[in-house]
């Protein structure tokens, strides 16, 4: 007997009858023998209907009170989905209970609808298990000291899924998705991207934070740092296909490099558009020049991911980096409020034009000349590169959007993706 | 400067543009110097969306663990509209926060899908009264004592609104609605009914009860006891309407028996096809055999309203009694499976096709002949009466539903009823 945690994403969740056919593979699980823990997305489109009403009402605002209502309100869809899912196990025959997040409950800080989960009592929990029940746990949400309700950001009920399975010590994370794994690159995008039986989290992670989009990267974060074996696979697979094959489908994420990893130098290309760029030129090149600019972004709650700070020349840099899109307007309107007047002949300049394209190989640690294959490639192409970011397992570039689609062909078939054996 | 409660209706809270109405409403009573505190129904069609949901996964069922999660599901739909009511109250410039019933706390006790409300505490919302926030609460959901969300049942957000006016002792409890105050009778039966200016406490607790569906009947049970002063008004007003005008409009409900009322014996009819008749045919004519009949209905959590019982004969009596209809079945198989084994050769009988029609008024206390003349008036319209019960301020009786129309309207003329000056 293993404790399972499963997660659902919304389109799994979509209607009755999908929920129907959750509910029987959920109960196929726990009549193996496993106690079971479920976290449903909510039902797809609803949390777009809900926030799609807020926007009818109001422009979008960043007060920490707008924020507030924002969770309060999308909250709602999780707790819908949970309930439905609950009922449905019942009519299977199963004694099944639904928990909200403040319920549990799920403590995360008070970053309003980008909440971080901060810790979970596992004592309700465990006791509905032991008693024999399906306990349902609603994704993407959680409670802050004051009680009031939080959410986690898009894509948070991956990471609801995999800290409750932490917390739980669980034996394995499923997140059950529209996808059947995790790719060599987005099969949109690439026709020829192969499925990876496993891939090692540190490279997963990279992945899931450069758009690979088939599970949040705070959800890989926490799995590693808890060590909580995590597997993708699909919710499209028959609910009644035998038990021990399903186990085995997907993706495993693991926490040691495989030797047969170590073959394959690449292992897949990711990429986003979701990044806006940022460049303040004529910066004064002195110390503290990059926590003057990075810290006022970090108090405005914006994350940051790429950073390039270019050599000085005359007692002035120039110091870029991306934020998310979403962020974009707000950071602008931060640095000209509160770092600009400090700067001096400073200037900020900005675009949403983007795209960033990453190689991702645990294999480049004991490589030499990927990086220089990845840009040759690109140049070959005629793609210009803006920025570059490299550790010690990929190589990113940030390349004008509209190349996007060709850079990502390009590089699958430079590494040989293509020749991958599933 | 007084200290007043909103609520307001699923149709005023209907869509968007109704909210944004709803909202600036509420704006221009803050603005006008009151302290407002505001509780909204689901946005109409949504709470049968929800439970529309479960019915397609699960037949109705009686288990606890089925209607804790019906609660769970039912609850967000007054979550989601309030805090977009508190999103387009910050939209107007008005400083607002929404709180889920949980987070007040109201508590209940835990009967799912009919929670009574045991207590609400105050402290959150005076301190953001105090700083000026109009604050939304949730109609319809409270939480129990090992936190449970609960509902209070179809219509509990007028008697979630009268339960927060009476906890903060507010100065006025308005109820917006659909319709522009309390009628003699259903205008949609009875096109010359007529509005009342006020009706009386006692008047509106047996129009209430006996369906004139302007109000839930718990919420004037609260407004009695704790003497909480409640208008019942429309919400299709213009929102810009002079606040004096409107604060005078609708219907009042009163505490005192006022002069202008002992001059209308009867106030109104009102009616219902809610309830079924269940007679139990035979039963031992002993001490307690009441008690063994309704005591297992009420374990069972099933009202019942009316109840008869004839002179016994032969050492048996009949014993008859009405309870909703959605619990008609229910309370068939709980008679059949718990008390008919204890009662010898009783047999139980039940009726779905009736309605009850009841003439209602105060004045009736100090004047005579008022029921036989409601007996006169069905008799000469043909319709027999099948259950009569009768209180200081109506009398009730039980017919065939299809004759409730003609019942009604003939009434409402033979006690001069759409004579009455608004």
């Amino acid at each position: 007997m293993a404790l399972i945690v499963h997660k659902y994403g919304g389109t799994s969740m979509g209607s009755p009858e999908r929920i129907k056919n959750v509910a029987k593979r959920v109960a196929k699980w726990a009549r193996a023998g496993h106690q079971m823990v479920v976290v449903p997305s909510a039902m797809s489109g609803e949390t777009n209907r809900l926030l799609g009403l807020a926007k009818e009402l109001a422009p979008a605002k960043e007060s920490n009170a707008y924020m507030r209502e924002l969770d309060m309100l999308a909250s709602t869809g999780e707790q819908a989905s949970s309930a439905l899912l609950a009922i449905a196990l019942q009519a299977e025959g199963m004694e099944s209970i639904s928990y909200a997040g403040w319920q549990v409950p799920i403590r995360t800080n008070s970053a309003f609808t980008k909440a971080r989960i901060e810790s979970i009592e596992d004592d309700k929990v465990r006791t509905d298990l032991n008693a024999g029940k399906v306990v349902i746990i609603t994704g993407f949400q959680g409670v802050d000291e004051v009680s009031n309700i939080t959410t986690l950001g898009r894509g948070g009920s991956d990471t609801s899924a995999v800290a409750v399975a932490a917390a739980l010590k669980a034996d394995e994370c499923l997140i059950y998705t529209d996808v059947d794994g995790v790719y060599t690159t987005d099969p949109r995008v690439v026709p020829e991207a192969k499925r990876l039986k496993t891939v090692c989290f540190e490279e997963m992670l990279e992945m899931a934070s450069l758009g690979s989009k088939v599970l949040q990267i705070r959800s890989v974060e926490f799995a590693g740092k808890y060590k909580v074996p995590l597997r993708v696979l699909s919710s499209f697979t028959p609910w009644d296909i035998d038990i021990n094959e399903e186990a085995k489908s997907g993706t495993l994420i693991t926490f040691e490099e495989d030797t047969q990893m170590e073959q394959a130098v690449v292992s897949g290309i990711a990429f986003n558009r979701d990044e806006a760029k940022i460049s303040i030129i004529g910066v004064p090149d002195k110390p503290g020049i990059a926590y003057q600019i990075l810290g006022a972004v970090a108090d405005g709650n914006i994350e940051v991911d790429m950073i390039i700070q270019n050599i000085g020349k005359d007692g002035r840099t120039d110091f870029s980096f991306t934020v998310h899109r979403n962020d974009y307007a707000r950071a602008i309107d931060l640095l000209n409020a509160k770092v600009l007047p400090n700067l001096g002949s400073a200037e900020v300049l900005g675009d949403t034009k983007i795209c960033k394209v990453s190689i991702v190989g645990i294999g480049m640690r004991s490589h030499v000349g990927i990086a220089s294959k990845m840009f040759r490639t690109l140049s070959e192409e005629g793609i210009n590169i803006q920025m570059i970011s490299t550790s010690e397992i990929k190589t990113s570039v940030v390349i004008d959007e509209k190349y996007m689609e060709l850079a990502v062909r390009a590089l699958h078939k430079a590494f040989d993706l293509d020749q991958v054996q599933a």
